[in-house]
């Protein structure tokens, strides 16, 4: 082999060729809200919602990145920002690839969400938003039973704060809301920000 | 909204889905092998050629991570090993969105590119081989010419070791082969292991 040209070490396969071949651009749903909120139930009723409808797309969640990528951080405020910095740098590479990557994570600090938002082209912070009262009635793995009783630290409205976005570019209130209206509300959402070509075949 | 049920938080769109709306499976080529061997040279060619194909491919290197998700890490032994184990992670978050995700990172211990084997179903190590004299002579980057005036510390092949392979699923040896031949070689891996099946429309 010849000395490679560092030129062909850059990517060839431009993003606007991935979009067209997947009909729609690639981009980001972030969505940020408590624990309760409803994010990651809504994050993959989405991703179902658009697969069906033809769409390139992919949940990354706290779960599925804490038990992976994330595994050597814990919930301190600065591993909090570790992990959100690199789930805003993962997302920006599916994103990147041409798929849209809905991001559900509570990401509790605003300058985090700032940071994970510069990294893509499209990212739109989309606020899941339900009161403490009623994402602690709900409390869907218990969390907030044991951050009451003290046996969790460092737990998002209880002992840690959480950042309401100031300007999302999109709010769906899980507690006015059902699950299918909210779920309209977000393909609405993308509907008008990520339209579907129609295909050719 | 209902309390969330803690099943729907899980993903609803299975891996044999998106293969079947992809038309071939998801999963990790791991390229490895020296600086200067041509892995990303190799990696974006091979990406052009499935993407022409139809395939849903995407390349993550070491430039590309170095930038964004590893920029925190260093080269020492164990921030190499933390690079290796993200960027496992990613590629296997890659191939369960369905893609074929090319690795393409010196990755020179054997134990790192053990465990970013076991996170993907399909994975599969390429060794991409030449000698060191044959990279050093190529020095794409300079790196080579930096390492030996001492002027970078812990460079593969130079003042750091490169564990080769024991038993890759396939070797190419760029000293021996042109480009064309090896992306010719690597495209009949794929075609093997990743079989695209004919379109309906």
């Amino acid at each position: 082999m010849t000395q490679p040209d560092v030129e062909t070490t850059h990517r060839r396969v431009a993003l606007p060729q991935r979009e067209s071949r997947n009909r729609h651009p690639g981009g980001v749903l972030w969505f940020t809200g408590l624990s309760g909120a409803g994010k990651s139930t809504l994050a993959f009723a989405l991703e179902e919602c658009l697969f069906n409808e033809g769409y390139q797309v992919y949940v990354l969640d706290g779960d599925n990145l804490r038990g992976g990528l994330s595994s050597d951080l814990r919930f301190t405020h600065i591993d909090r920002t570790e992990n959100i910095r690199r789930a805003g740098q993962v997302a920006a590479l599916f994103a990147d690839a041409g798929l849209i990557c809905i991001a559900a994570f509570i990401s509790p600090y605003r300058s985090d969400r700032a940071i994970a938002s510069t990294n893509a082209k499209r990212f739109h912070e989309i606020y899941i938003r339900a009161d403490l009262t009623t994402c602690e009635s709900r409390d869907p793995k218990g969390l907030y039973r044991l951050a009451r009783a003290g046996e969790i630290e460092n737990f998002t409205g209880i002992d840690d704060v959480y950042e309401a976005p100031d300007n999302p570019a999109f709010v769906v209130d899980t507690t006015e809301l059902t699950i299918e209206q909210s779920l309209a509300s977000l393909s609405g959402f993308v509907a008008a920000h990520f339209s579907l070509r129609a295909s050719d075949g």
